[in-house]
């Protein structure tokens, strides 16, 4: 049995472990005033950008709901379309701090300003909340990835609008790594207001680097985290391993490595005709195959069924990881070709 | 220069490493789903009893703050003795989840049947809020601990004014380690709602296993986890090292070594006619050294100044750990000697 | 200049005014423990049952958001009709209490068992909102009504699912009023969980009364209130409101007059071709005019454009109250006549 | 049977039931946006300042939850005395909203720079809360009232350091008409950065006049109000009577006979060698009597005991208010000396 189920099924990258094991014994300062969170957070801003701020976090559910609650005030709400994570899989963690999120439908799992636009004409007084953030991720919830002038557009329009547009980069990593990708982590800060770097899905333990480009949004940061549970008292747990990812360019090598997996398959199915729910350059693929087929698949492999698409066919999604290994994505093509011969 | 600062300076006891790079690549299922945790789980109800729940979460604020704003409703308030770590060092968590922490004065940080009447005679309608959870550390913040007799008597008051009654155990090893503790894990279940079972503090790189014992509030406390932040999607490295820590005595021995180490340093002070701020039978004690000597004992070592106790003295607070080296107990000794001399 | 713009553009009925008067100078204790407001709500009670428990507060958004913070836990959600008051003009107060708000598309501003089926299906595990109370409105906010059966329906569906339904029935007089309706106020026990009876929009100057039905949902209600700023120090202000209002049959009267006056203007717009966006049996109605007309119109009149039909059409909000002088509605409508000759 | 219970006991000055009832069938704008509001509101700013924000809420707790929710930051927290009305009798309204208060004991009811101080110096680092909002209440929950030199005090030490300074003005009406009051309303926006004035204690139905003169805390302020649910439907309710309060003098016409019966009593009470527990010049006295005297007294009167003094006295809170008439106040001195006799 071989999961495609996500990119979290296994532990950590060697390189990580290692690290944790050689560091083991010296004494740190807690709650991310070790060394290695300080060395970590200088490596990062070296590679993105001097004057924006750093903080390592758990998970990326905790990051968004910190961020979120820190950024906004009562009455002011979060866009995402429907399939966003904060709307879809995070048990109402944005609510539970007092936020509305406006949800937006929209094909391809992206935003762009005539979305915002119609919110904001919507939205016109205090009887109903006030759109404030733009909540993106990147990549999607479905696989696809925003282009450099997609962002250039909706930093514009949130200029013009005044609204801080957030980006959840759980999936930062595939994204970068993208064969159609345009985007290096040094143009965020002239994009976004913030974003974060996730370490979990991307080879680490856990951990995600949230990074706060507007000056205005990084006043007593660390008191959020405190307050919402999201500071570590071994918070070197999250500095060593950041620093591990981004001391040379482990960190993209693994992005590399599951894109590289996904393509495989992607290319495969293509050549033998299976069609796509989404057309997604990153990690997840969304191939869509005879039921029959999936459920022979399923006897040697695990992965999410993601819908139906007519009474015969099913869209199944398929996650590779850093750990994905080569053959199982061979033999997944194989098993495929067996069961439909 | 050696850290007496807490018992979180290290990263992890060298079995969890070694126990979390043996797993390293089976594929597991994410948020606490995978074997490990279930195994640990499992474990842990053999040593305290089969009809509890048990979750495994990231650190203490973390679960204070998920506990107990998924055990109140909106008007139910805890109650703290003014030390207590929800009232003292969590930024106002609780609150943040809407409820009232009422604070009360104790002396050795316990909290006893009278300070609970107490508060209960002086909220006596719905202009004020409604006592209903009851929160108590062992080992306190300060170092003591709660005997068997105390928390039945908490137990009892508890039972007959519908209250809840919660445990801290960050320190929870060091508690049951002491030489003068008389509770068992097993005992829990009979005297208090819910507890949990510090890792973070005594050898792992972080965890806090929350043994909900009271059915009432078991319903649906994943999805509380979940709202919160507290559901890793990595769930198997808190269960890898729970499971680490109690397949056989390691937590105990842990806490065990912990004590010994704060023993020797109790004891040669106490030889040598120093007085403590509490009296700590765990891994915090309290010495009141002369200014002069806390000046020049800083200079090997770390830890915090507590209080200053009169204007030549000043209670300092000292704090052993499982990763503490008696060499280091021996040098702090001398060094001391050699400063007063 | 006349106002259809809505149900509150005026004081309150005279006898109210006069029962203010009468009662000025007795002294009555604070926070609804006034005897207006013991025998406001006896009377209240023989009318829809004698095991309710019922509540006086002060608006429409207080009431929605004190009964569903107190009534859910914090990973519940509320499910409503997207153009329920909750979602569309209420900025947000439910969010604000921590839960979420799931939408459903419905034509008539009604849900039915078909609604909450696919949003509980949707709703599979912890990774998302917990669906646990139906918000309805009745009459709806574009102006429909629910029939017996149709609650009926709901309340089946909610039994069966452990699902609370709460109507918000701040037009509740015009719905019971209707020319359609067959529903009692003593029906409502049997149907709904908690609901309440609207007087602010039918000659109060303000004032809801909250009915809780449901036993479970009724403990320590007032507690909520009082943390939300419901209870009003001179409580007896919406007692004596509501003692007046049913101490005979004086709701019912007003509600059926502004019926009365919406039926003719409906009536009369019927007769001239008008169509109407939806099927308004109760003080609410939105026909269809020319622009041409509607900018006519606005001169002598003030409504609410709801919105556009087609290049040259638009629906106007007509709203009714117990204060709408039929003097006025037969203007409007002569009015209209000479705008389009 | 006379009430000296409170000063909310009566319903409104006849003067305002008399606006209520001529402006009556006047149409106007809900939500505030009436005539009789934006008057009101001119009025005021009249009196105050040109470049305050003036909004009408409905009580105080209502007033509290809303202005401090809107005013602070997740992570920041009000200070208090702890006989301070959001600490003592809200229900926690303010926690509710996320924000701890911070409770700091005094004698006299009052917050001076000392108090402040100790709580700044013991708030240390992003573990705890950070005090932000120092809420005063004038006249006090005790009685007493704060001087002009010490509110230049708080001023000083908000400012030095970035502090902002909120005054509860539930019956500032009563203080400023005090015989030791040197403030005047137009002194208010020099000295705190918000404040209310108390119609619901001083001869209104119910209202409270909230001045934000502090243009960083003034935007948004009425989505904050409608999300708490304090934007009256029949907002004109409020303007109407604020408006009759101020157009001439009748607000402190109205306080200055409540203080006048105060210190009838006070005078009396203190020629017959009666010691008080505070030394009150405002509209609350807190004689201290014996019990036997307590007890003979409630069979013709209404008020609090307000503690325990020693085992033969206590202490009452005697409560006038503008409808206290001089015959109870009289008859009350009166019956004293009988009981006494």
């Amino acid at each position: 049995m071989f999961s495609f189920k996500n990119d979290y099924s296994e532990g950590a990258h060697p390189r990580i472990l290692n690290a944790l094991l050689e560091s083991n014994f010296v004494q740190e300062d807690g709650y991310g005033e070790d060394r290695y969170t300080q060395k970590a957070i200088e490596l990062l801003k070296g590679k993105i950008g001097s004057d924006v701020d750093i903080h390592l976090l758990s998970g990326g559910t905790q990051t968004n709901l910190t961020a979120l609650s820190a950024f906004l005030r009562p009455h002011e709400a979060a866009i995402a379309v429907s399939t966003g994570h904060i709307l879809s899989h995070e048990t109402g963690a944005i609510e539970a701090t007092g936020h509305k999120v406006i949800s937006v439908e929209a094909e391809n799992g992206k935003l762009n300003p005539s979305h915002l636009k119609a919110v904001l004409e919507s939205h016109t007084d205090e009887h109903m909340v006030k759109p404030k953030l733009v909540y993106i991720s990147n990549s999607t919830e479905i696989g696809t990835i925003y282009m450099k002038s997609e962002l250039r557009e909706l930093r514009d329009f949130c200029n013009d609008h005044n609204l801080i547009l957030f980006m959840d980069g759980a999936r930062l990593g595939s994204a970068l790594c993208s064969e159609e990708n345009d985007l290096k982590l040094s143009d965020l800060p002239t994009l976004v207001d913030a974003f974060y770097i996730g370490g979990t899905k991307n080879g680490a333990l856990l951990g995600e680097a949230l990074v706060i480009c507007n000056d205005s949004l990084k006043r007593d940061f660390r008191f959020h985290m405190k307050q919402k549970g999201a500071l570590l008292a071994k918070g070197r747990l999250l500095g060593i391993q950041f620093l591990e990812l981004f001391k040379d360019d482990l960190f993209f090598d693994l992005a590399m490595h599951a894109n590289k997996m996904a393509y495989k398959l992607r290319d495969e199915l293509g050549s033998a005709n299976y069609k796509f729910l989404t057309d997604s350059p990153s990690n997840q693929i969304f191939p869509i195959l005879p039921n029959g087929a999936i459920a022979e698949l399923q006897k040697n492999y695990s992965f999410h069924i993601w819908e139906k698409v007519d009474s015969d066919h099913s869209a199944i999604r398929l996650v590779t990881s850093w750990a994905t290994k080569e053959d199982a994505v061979v033999a997944f093509i194989e098993d495929l070709k067996k069961v439909v011969l």
